[in-house]
């Protein structure tokens, strides 16, 4: 017997269910579920995830009995309905739509009024008795199957649209009579063939099955990939496919569709929230063309649907104990459930809703917790529009995707990729969006579009992405072949600077100051449960008392990564630092530290007082010393001069340092072993810094750290100049300070020899940008020639230097930490790389047992959401799963 | 009760033996088995190592039990002499001299008629009825007593030496009559008071424990330690201390002294061969400053001890199984030995002194190998003089160390390592060599001598170290401060270009042509023997056929790296090379490609040939393509003109291609995947040569490897381009080769994956040179900045780029052939980074289970004798002791 590959819906009973999601995607498991629950849902089957994916292995072929399945599943839907597909007096026609595991709006194709030919148009003509709306069916039918299922220019079928609406004067589609349409449908068959070479299929089934194809095969649309290659998601799931009785909202004034949310996506107001257009097919809506009406409108137009939506609602909500993303559709005044799916929230509404569902006994703690994304959390830290800036507000759009945005204005997807490449902050400002111009919503900071409701494609996008965005500003005039805009006078060209508010809906002109965000009370709340179920400590990377303060506030438990470096460079001071590098022995060097040290003392006083009470991880000198020179000769003539120096010792001096591969040259704890002056001067600075503030009874807790060891002789022989330094201070100041000695783990070599380094190294923390440089081949600065193409191409599966290669470094990691604590049981091992705030590294990190990630100050929030999720996934036996 | 420090040895029996060498050291043990074998020795005692490492662990202090057994062993040897330490009338005179576990030719310091005061002076006199004798014997052991215990300035005592014999008429120490010793034993003594601050001490126990102290102290002496360094001695094994009975050679014409050798140690002849200076103390011997007699000479003079001598050697040969270097003193007509120990010997003497004791059933053939040092070998290989060059040859001295050397004439070891630093190639002259200048020695491609024979300090150095030299050439007038020499009316100045002959002893101006040496009937002989012990593999680095020719004769298996890109960069063809890298699409870089192919077939085809029946691996592009770009702005300007492109996008593309960190950037398999275009020709390339010789009945194995994987995805992609080209090629050509396709292992990621990798490579082969730059975080063209100085304070205990670092890269390469052989049991493994041509990172190779390891052609002896000792330890247990 065949595999069973395709599951009735219908007659209140399905034979699948909600938790089918891997098998009937997320739609089909929706439509089974509901159906079970008794909401009215038009009834019709869904092809497996497993069908599409035997096409793929079979280059193309359906697998054994997939196609009788269909036909049977058909006869069943005629049955329930008393319609027969293909019949020219009573037609059945049905959608055909893609549904994934996961959800991924926009991105898979949908076929409308399949099953239309000029026979069965004579049915449905009879049947509705409205010639008009049959027209208008077929020829949308005619565009969707054109473009979609056959490949060709949707546009050129709008074009034919368009010149006929100019032509009998009409302002909307809904102007056109039943003889235009009719004319219209004949232009569309005509183009149709031109178009695709061969006439319009008037066979249904011959329809259904290259629909079907269309379905399966959208799965490898560049679209399609795209996005799950942005959300991490396996090419290896397929889709299913959805085949169900057409409904239609395009009847009358009596008949709509909407799309809606159980609560506010934006805020997470406990209200049913939604849009709805009279009289229109689905794609209306979630295309933006005409901006919708507030559902709450239905109320007075059609009170029966009105209120059965509401109890359905709540119904479906209690069910999922979630949040849900609605379509429905009323025909003829009856209502019908089209799609439902737990529904995309803006990270304060994600707070607010998972607080509140605690609250109303929905939902525990820790599946609160399990609900926000980590990523999407960054939203609520981005900065906001400085309140007391003066703002030039030309316009206001809908608050479509919380946070403010100031960039560049570019006018397509292509030019904000480009720019953002170049390194420029773009606002990215269309009619409105479709799923191609993905890449540049991903570059952009901002999306502005004139066009589309809060559910239009821009702002579902947006909030997905955490990027600020301005929806529906019908104020704006945009010429996007000429790149500018007009509005209210004001004429904004490509380049030219705009801010935008996502929060408010505000388009102001100019660059504005953003401010960091103030945090809510529910961050708080929810902040608190995640520290309660989280085990793994969040530091943070900072180099001044700013930054910790910032990160402190964020929740940050500890400095783990104090860059020194960045101190070598300030003004008042690299004329020292350069002056040490110049000298041609130990005594020069000596001589001109000794400047340095009384400012590295005073930048670690800040950062200790920062973070009193907490530990700091203070890095040593970690670049090779030619960073520290000037670059062109005639910055290094100007520096001769003012130094005293005879320029070509200076350019000598200079040449003598440059290196072929600094990355992986004389840099690390080889400037310590070579010069060890200079680590002195910086352990002395470390240790007076902090006896000098122990005496006045600030908590200080130093963790020095070396950077770039290889070998046990380097941290051994470190180790021993830190701690004589160390303890040569404490003598002479009389106050003893708790100090650790530890050590960056971020070479091969490290992990590999991590048992015989851990004898000396009271710490480790594993430096995961140069781990992954060094372990992989591979130069961050340079990788850019090849790395897209890699990640593109689906050679690494993600880019290393964002989310942790965990089955290379992660295994040198996993070794390291292993080794180390062969030697040294209560070795406290984090990790500092910029892998310390991404979630999916986190959840590693604390699956390897590591003590604590440390990040940026923005991210530490981030980090935290991520370590209580990795501790309740463990908790519930599944750390392998990633965030989503 | 006290531990036992100290050995005693005398009257035909000691309390060591020759198996002691940890504790007695080399000499101590030499010295006890003679007395245990009847050989005539002068009593003594042997300080222990142990009291050695204890004397450095206490700061300089001697162990619990130490002095207290030094002067009861000192009493035993009074007693057996019937003479008295520090006696007026019957003074016991003694040598006191280091031994360390392993022989260290003039690296430790001796001091000799210690005892000798202003008091027993009086007895030596009395009893030897002979003032001339006892002077010169005292002014002796003051200027050593003051040079080597007290560290003042030997020369300072020459200089009152040459002006006494300058003042009376001296040419040879030996003319000076005893009233000059006398007034000469003043001076000194006045000398030394000067230079030490304090009277020369009259105490004889005072005497003796600063001379114990020297030779202790001298242990980490910087000579000593750098020879330490240089040959991979620890620091820990310490010396050991030798007290013997003065003999004394100076005691007139029926006294002398003399080293030899039990076979010739240059050739390995089977004759008695030494060296014999009548009147003189050892040091005149060693130090080369009288130019000796041939042993022989004794026959006549003192047939007694002559023929003594040579039952002694016969015994003492046949008792140790191997050719000895043996040291002995005659006082007046009775002999002593005063050492034995395995005597030093050019590769060709091993050779033929192995091959002839296995003849001669000493030894057995595994014996006979590892008494091979491979390093060693290394002389046999050297290129020789071509005999059809025409030599300016301008004097003779001692063909003191075979094989040929070309350089630049330098004047000081200083100055000859700073030349090699340059990347000179020089040969060091000196009026004669001391322990000082063995780092010069180290760096020089040869050494020049104009004073000292056989057994000098240049000549026994320069055949340990396997460097021709050629030593004694008396008619050499060397000016070391002006830098210059003349010789037979020419002059030769620091820079100026000489070549030597060690085999012949030629000194010839000019750079000389040399050519490939002649392997000998001893070398194939023992390196049949050797192929038979070993199973490691031994390949051969090869670009071109004449390479690969050359391997071939010295036994190479197979090519085990071919690398492309040298045939790129040919003249005729970096043209074709630099218009695809131009190109700026597919199609551009085919047509470029294009032209290449036909070359780089022709390639191909010649090393197939040159390889006939063996394997060929070839590796596919490796270097980022900027590389083959030209550097300056005049070759681009030049080359835009050439190639008829405006400059300013020659210049654009160059900048395009420059990367921060080449090593970690676009090249290796990078190249491959973004540019398949690339690899696709150079397949084809090797396919279609392939094809058309096995048409032609030439057996051809070509194995084709991907450089720089470090991804299971990158060997799946591009093992699928190779093997696609590969059939497609063999389908055209209608015949079928036999091809493998593997990979280089070269990054940490590659090793930590390898049984992901190895599902698609049927290879490895470990690039351990990129393997060690990446692993260690250490790029070899920037570590000359800081590896000397880790190599010179021990951070690191080799330079990991000569051999493999065993903890951490070899750790790597260990895990990388497990893992890879757990999903492919049969995987081929090899190794092509120089180390495959170090023994003791052969040894390791073998270790852990390689196939077989690929090195320069003219290593691959050295390789195969180091597997063949690999095999030979591992059959002995003992893999872990390195080669001596």
């Amino acid at each position: 017997m065949a595999k069973k590959y395709v599951y009735f819906l219908g007659g209140g009973k399905a034979e699948g269910n909600g938790q089918m999601k891997d098998l009937l995607g997320g739609k089909g498991a929706g439509l089974a579920e509901m159906t079970n629950l008794g909401v009215p849902v038009p009834p019709g089957f869904t092809i497996t995830t497993e069908a599409c994916i035997e096409y793929f292995k079979n280059n193309g072929k359906y697998p054994a009995g997939l196609w009788d399945q269909v036909l049977k599943n058909m006869k069943k839907v005629e049955k329930l309905m008393n319609l027969k597909f293909g019949d020219p007096k009573r037609p059945l026609l049905v959608s055909v739509r893609s549904g994934a595991k996961f959800s991924m709006p926009g991105m898979m194709d949908t076929v409308l009024n399949l099953g239309l030919t000029d026979e069965t148009l004579k049915g449905l003509i009879s049947m509705t008795n409205n010639e008009r709306f049959a027209y208008d069916a077929y020829r949308r039918f005619i565009t969707m199957f054109a473009s979609i299922v056959m490949g060709v220019d949707r546009m050129e079928f709008e074009d034919l649209l368009e010149k006929m609406k100019e032509k009998v004067g009409a302002k909307y589609d809904s102007d056109l009579s039943a003889e235009d349409l009719k004319e219209l449908v004949k232009q569309y068959k005509k183009l149709y063939k031109k178009l695709v070479k061969k006439p319009f299929p008037n066979d249904p089934y011959e329809q259904l099955k290259l629909a079907i194809n269309a379905v399966f095969n959208s799965w490898f649309g560049e679209r399609a990939k795209t996005y799950r290659k942005l959300h991490g998601i396996s090419d290896d799931l397929g889709t299913a496919v959805n085949v169900c009785t057409m409904v239609f909202g395009n009847m009358g004034d009596n008949s709509g569709t909407g799309v809606a949310f159980t609560r506010d996506p934006s805020t997470g107001e406990n209200r049913f929230y939604g849009e709805y257009l009279p009289n229109a097919q689905g794609e209306d809506v979630v295309a933006g063309i005409r901006t919708p009406l507030p559902v709450d409108a239905l109320k007075d137009s059609l009170p029966e649907a009105y209120n059965e939506l509401m109890k359905i609602y709540k119904k479906l909500e209690n069910h999922y104990r979630d949040m849900l993303d609605l379509e429905f559709t009323i025909q003829e005044g009856k209502l019908y459930m089209l799609q439902t799916r737990v529904g995309k929230r803006t990270a304060k509404a994600a707070l607010k809703i998972a607080i509140d569902m605690v609250k109303e006994g929905l939902i525990d703690k820790e599946t609160a917790i399990m609900r926000v994304d980590p990523e999407q959390l960054d939203q609520l830290l981005h900065p906001m529009i400085d309140p007391k800036a003066k703002l030039k507000k030309v316009a206001k759009g809908l608050p479509a995707s919380p946070g403010a945005a100031v960039g560049r204005a570019v006018f397509t997807a292509p030019e904000a990729e480009k720019w953002a490449e170049k390194g420029e902050k773009v606002i990215l400002v269309r009619l409105e969006t479709s799923p191609e111009d993905i890449g540049g919503m991903h570059a952009a900071q901002g999306i502005l579009t004139a066009r589309g409701g809060m559910t239009s494609h821009a702002a579902v996008v947006a909030r997905g992405m955490g990027k600020p965005c301005v929806a529906g500003c019908g104020d704006l005039k945009i010429n996007e072949k000429k790149k500018f805009f007009e509005v209210n006078g004001e004429k904004v060209k490509e380049g030219d600077w705009i801010t935008i508010d996502g929060s408010t809906g505000d388009v102001i002109i100019g660059k504005v100051k953003l401010v960091a965000p103030q945090m809510t009370g529910d961050f708080e709340v929810f902040m608190k449960w995640v520290d309660e179920a989280r085990t793994l400590g969040v530091r943070t990377n900072a180099d001044t008392p700013k930054d910790a303060k910032v990160a402190r506030n964020f929740g940050a438990e500890g400095i783990g990564l104090c860059r020194t470096e960045h101190m070598f460079f300030e003004e008042d001071r690299i004329k020292a630092v350069r002056e040490m590098i110049l000298s041609d022995d130990e005594e020069g060097r000596r001589k001109a530290l000794k400047k340095i040290l009384p400012m590295q003392k005073k930048d670690f006083k800040g950062i200790f007082k920062a973070m009193e009470g907490l530990p700091v991880t203070i890095r040593l000198l970690d670049p090779p010393l030619h960073e520290f020179l000037p670059h062109t000769d005639k910055e290094l003539k100007e520096l001769a001069k003012e130094m005293g120096v005879p320029f070509k010792k200076l350019k000598e001096r200079n040449e003598s340092l440059k290196e072929f591969n600094p990355m992986l040259g004389h840099r690390g704890c080889r400037l310590g072993i070579t010069y060890p002056e200079i680590y002195e001067m910086q352990v002395r600075a470390i240790m007076e810094a902090a006896c000098e503030l122990k005496k006045k009874k600030v908590d200080v807790k130093p963790e020095i750290m070396i950077p770039l060891v290889g070998h046990v002789r380097e941290i051994e022989t470190m180790a021993e100049l830190v701690r004589n330094t160390a303890e040569e201070v404490m003598k002479k100041k009389k106050v003893k300070v708790d100090y650790m000695v530890g050590t960056m783990i971020e070479l091969p070599r490290a992990a590999i020899t991590a048992d015989q380094i851990a004898k000396h190294a009271e710490f480790f923390s594993f430096g995961t940008n140069d781990l992954t440089q060094t372990t992989m081949g591979l130069s961050r600065d340079d990788s850019g020639k090849f790395l897209p193409f890699y990640v593109d191409k689906k050679i690494f599966p993600d880019d290393p230097f964002v989310t942790l290669d965990i089955e290379g470094v992660g295994e040198l990691v996993r070794i390291g930490i292993q080794k180390g604590r062969s030697t040294r049981e209560n070795l406290k091992v984090g990790i500092c790389g910029e892998h310390g705030g991404d979630p999916k590294s986190v959840t590693f990190c604390h699956s390897v047992g590591m003590n604590y990630v440390s990040c940026s100050p923005y991210r530490v929030p981030i980090a935290r959401l991520a370590a209580a999720q990795a501790a309740l996934r463990e908790k519930m036996g599944d750390l392998s799963k990633s965030t989503v």
